[in-house]
């Protein structure tokens, strides 16, 4: 186990680097964002011969070729991360943004600014662009930001991180305002968890055990970037080439994302004339379906039975529910209780039971007439994004730079005290 | 211990309400309000009768005279109780309110709108006033709420609880929208705690013990209403006339409560001469002073010295702090050290130096000129409040209705499936 005097310190320098972060002016911030990214490119092939002995390890404890694709670097995943950083310099800075102003009877003027968050703590497996993604982010958005990495990808991580610093150390942002936690056990995180003195909010990414680990252990308020069970309910008032259309789209285009469908309704009174086509062409994508009793009986050639659990199911393959509902009520109640809040869509001509969808659906990201694939920061014009809150408080949906903010109030007086 | 399937029946019931309060207008939630305020008016002498068997089983354990007062219950405190719920139902309702909407190049109209959070969970002691005031604010704000009130005022919160039961069950608002849990052992609450399938925010409205009970044991999200470590710096810039008003008023005004000042920092240029006449204005009233040794050097009667534990206390008394500091600096740090982010003021003239400190300090609430005192819902104009918090994330500061909120997003499509 790390010592805990050694995370202490790291997070007490975050902490204090926070302090300062708040005067420090755009320009600043947005000078560094760019030097960083041409360190990177400049730092290639430091970064892919430290890379390498990440893969070294991984291939030789045999972890799977999806692992090990994710912690791969190459000159064009590279790039990539030294564009997200050019990409985060050109956002418009959130702080100082004026959320409010208001004058009181008594003459008092309070305005309610947005201000940095504080001391960020990412965790976080695999992918090493996440390293220089979020440090981007957190630096724009005036916080400092402590960084907990996979294991996997201690070696990318930690080259990453060093030639980050170097253009901090050269720049007048605190020094401490990026903190890498060596990657370590589970007990040393559930140490960090505890320290709400020093860090304002956690961020796990990761799979679903990470994230249950990470809210049941912390102090620190946690943002949940949870798994995606989205839907797509077909109404019988559908356009039903539009809702084929937008169902192959959410479930083909790119499976592997918290965004893509994994359940599709529909409603019986269509479900005789759209299933048969509609399953047809899922199959021929090499789509696997897993359908309801009904389901079944429409379409009879190669839909396997749907298991109870599968309605809770995160496939992020090609895999896909098909369950035949008798309502827009039967439809809203089913996403509800087996969705994770994520994404969910309608396709409905019927203006009126969109809005009750749109309504009753406890969503971040509720969708009519479209694919649930839209939600992103990028998509829905945020830009970069650290991930997509599945919570509700705080933040809900894309969370980008304005995401990683809060507010505080200030207020002007000329003397006047309570009466 | 209460019997953890009644725990989880509440719970539910609170959810499945919860989902049906986000198509509840505006006028049906404003009727009920004011009915429930009729009612509470209406059985004055039921609840007095019911709030003497608290008041009686308090008196034999020899509580504190304080705690009894928190506890009781009269014409005069139930019409305060009645006039909250009519003030709650005057306020906009912030449910439905467009956060921001905007057109993406491919066509999609993205709309942010506010929307209750669903199930809130308020944990509070004694004051039975609670159990009203937070079950307006909830109702009003489309929440369900589950309400664990004190041990000690059990058969008040039960009585009020059922009062306004009544008038939601002839109401067309779904009956468990409000749940009370029996008041009873912290293990229940500990189970409680563990609800985030059906419970999404947890506010603990108490003592330091019990927030910090409630915040390591929670696996839902909690909104700290912590603790008021207020301060007021005198710069040597100040209008010292002005600064003696405030500091007055801000520590003697009403001393009880979070908002009020704990410590006087005075810069040691202009120490010398408004000291003296300060603290002895603050001796008349009878406050009790804790200098620093450069504090106990100017003024040599009466005044204790502090030790290093009363920069961290919050007093809620006739006692104040008072330490001389040498910079602008000097305060900004002690403030963010020792104080609770909650509420803290500069009293200067020089508007430089007034923007490095509102900029600076850490705090909900930071001030200019005025007296810490009107950190509150009424002050800010928000109206009735359900507390002030200390957390950063979510809600900071005074939390009225609109902080009872989340949003979520709307999209409607034409047919726009990813490229």
């Amino acid at each position: 186990m790390v010592s805990e005097s050694m995370i202490i310190k790291k997070v007490k320098a975050a902490k204090a680097a926070a302090e300062k972060m708040v005067t420090v002016d755009s320009a600043q911030k947005n000078t560094l964002l760019r030097r960083m990214s041409r360190a990177l490119k400049k730092n290639a092939e430091y970064l892919i011969q430290e890379n390498r002995k990440d893969i070294a390890f991984a291939e030789k404890q045999g972890y799977s070729s999806a692992l090990i694709d994710r912690l791969r670097l190459n000159d064009a995943r590279i790039k990539a991360m030294a564009e997200c950083l050019n990409e985060t310099a050109a956002l418009d800075d959130p702080v100082g943004e004026q959320i409010a102003s208001f004058k009181r009877p008594n003459g008092l003027l309070i305005k309610k600014v947005r201000v940095p968050i504080g001391v960020i703590g990412i965790i976080y497996e695999s992918r090493p662009n996440v390293t220089s993604d979020c440090i981007g982010l957190c630096i724009k958005s005036g916080n400092a930001v402590v960084l907990k990495g996979g294991k996997e990808a201690s070696f990318s991580n930690k080259a990453i991180f060093l030639v980050l610093r170097e253009e901090i150390l050269s720049s007048k942002l605190p020094a401490g305002c990026i903190q890498l936690m060596p990657s370590t056990d589970r007990e040393s995180v559930g140490f960090l968890l505890k320290q709400d003195k020093y860090v304002d909010m956690i961020i796990p990414r990761g799979g679903e055990g990470l994230i249950r680990f990470v809210s049941q252990n912390s102090t620190i308020p946690v943002i949940k970037h949870y798994k995606g069970i989205c839907h797509t309910y077909v109404s019988d008032k559908a356009d039903l080439s539009m809702a084929a259309s937008i169902c192959f789209n959410a479930k083909v285009q790119r499976p592997g994302v918290c965004n893509a469908m994994e359940t599709m309704l529909v409603h019986s009174k269509i479900a005789d004339r759209f299933l048969p086509e509609m399953i047809k062409q899922f199959q021929e994508a090499g789509v696997e379906i897993r359908g309801c009793m009904r389901t079944r009986k429409i379409v009879k050639k190669g839909v396997k039975r749907a298991l109870a659990k599968d309605w809770d199911e995160e496939y992020l393959d090609l895999v896909l529910s098909v369950k035949v509902v008798d309502s827009l009520q039967e439809a809203v109640d089913h996403i509800n209780t087996h969705g994770s809040h994520h994404s969910d869509a309608i396709i409905t001509r019927d203006k009126r039971e969109a809005e009750v969808f749109l309504q009753s659906v406890d969503s971040s990201s509720v969708y009519v007439n479209a694919s649930t694939r839209f939600t992103d920061g990028y998509q829905f014009g945020f830009g970069a994004e650290i991930g997509i809150s599945t919570d509700k408080l705080h933040a809900r949906g894309p969370m980008g730079l304005r995401e990683l903010t809060t507010y505080k109030y200030i207020i002007y007086g000329n003397g006047q005290i309570r009466q």
